[in-house]
């Protein structure tokens, strides 16, 4: 399997060919060209030809591509093959949100415990099992259950300090919900979700189309 | 100020921007090099000054960005110098992780409802003062109450008919969390939130970072 070398553009839109395919394969299509999974997600085909080339994945000229192989491949490629155990740092709503999240299980992430210093928190388990425990015990806990992924969804004045705990817990890789940057050693991986990202390109489309409808927006 | 034909790929790039200069005008700083912004970005020094002619904002030769100006400019450019009026629809984990967000409200957006049919989550009211309603009520809400825009935070199934009680109510820019793409008018703009997508490349990194660092994974 081709590992090294995709461009950072083309592990942007990995995610979102997951996605597809993962729907396209629900729906029971079993073939697809490259003109139509464009025309899908929004691309040209010779740029899917192109990506998918990149992925080291090959489709047969005139016969498109076999929407479950691709869909395999391509989880392999994210490492989507495999589970992860997790646990959750914070324990208020996007650290239960997340572990909530019913397509996490299916997509081999299961959440084992989550972390609060919240006395009101502490004790409850999560519908899926998962307790909520005293983020003094987090160290501890990462010592007898080996985890290689960590969210962090504290405040932000507190994310560098969970993150921390969990680096020397052994935590590979940490998916961060909190608002800041986080700095740690290079064996580490971390991912930022900037949720207001995805709300400012919303509102810049809804300016673009008061635009093209002429739309003069009131003050609100 | 400049508006139509920046490119997606710049516009993506917009809310990073924003982001980055936002907290360095907290930090107190007031000029930066399209070098030194490009360092923290992750892009070159002349991505940073193509991307910021794009905006239609022009730094001053040698002398870098006036960064509360350029700040104020993109924010511009993105639709932040405003308030809207956001409603909620489904006030679970996440519908309720949102409403809570504390930079929502800085960056002008005023949830001032959320709407459910859970009996135990209707009629409570969350600490910022929104009220949870029954979704029946929807319409007739945004009927006497005009909201510009709103959020899809319910399960998939039923995401699509929250999605239309918005149009109908007038809603004009709906930010979705449920994992379905939703149909809308035309005059209707939509952006969909995968956040599995964000952990799908971390993922991706941790495995790349494995395959640097020799480490065999054992499966979890």
């Amino acid at each position: 399997m081709a590992s090294n070398k995709i461009s950072d553009a083309v592990i942007r839109r990995l995610p979102g060919y997951y996605r597809y395919l993962y729907g396209l394969e629900e729906q029971g299509v079993e073939r697809i060209s490259s003109q139509e999974l464009g025309q899908r997600m929004g691309l040209t085909a010779s740029q899917i030809r192109q990506d998918i080339n990149c992925f080291g994945a090959l489709g047969q000229q005139g016969y498109g591509y076999n929407v479950s192989e691709l869909r395999q491949y391509i989880a392999g490629v994210l490492g989507l093959d495999r589970r992860y155990r997790v646990v959750i740092v914070g324990a208020g709503n996007i650290g239960r949100a997340v572990a909530a999240y019913p397509s996490f299980q299916k997509r081999g992430m299961d959440v084992v415990a989550l972390f609060d210093v919240d006395p009101e928190l502490v004790g409850q388990t999560l519908p899926n099992g998962a307790p909520i425990l005293h983020a003094q015990g987090l160290k501890e806990y990462l010592g007898a259950h080996s985890c290689r992924v960590g969210i962090v969804a504290t405040p932000g004045q507190v994310a560098q300090e969970a993150a921390n705990m969990l680096v020397e817990g052994g935590v590979r890789a940490i998916w961060n919900f909190a608002p800041v940057d986080l700095k740690v050693p290079s064996h580490v991986v971390v991912n930022n979700v900037h949720l207001t990202d995805s709300l400012y390109v919303l509102l810049y489309k809804l300016k673009e189309k008061d635009l093209e409808l002429g739309v003069v927006e009131e003050g609100e």
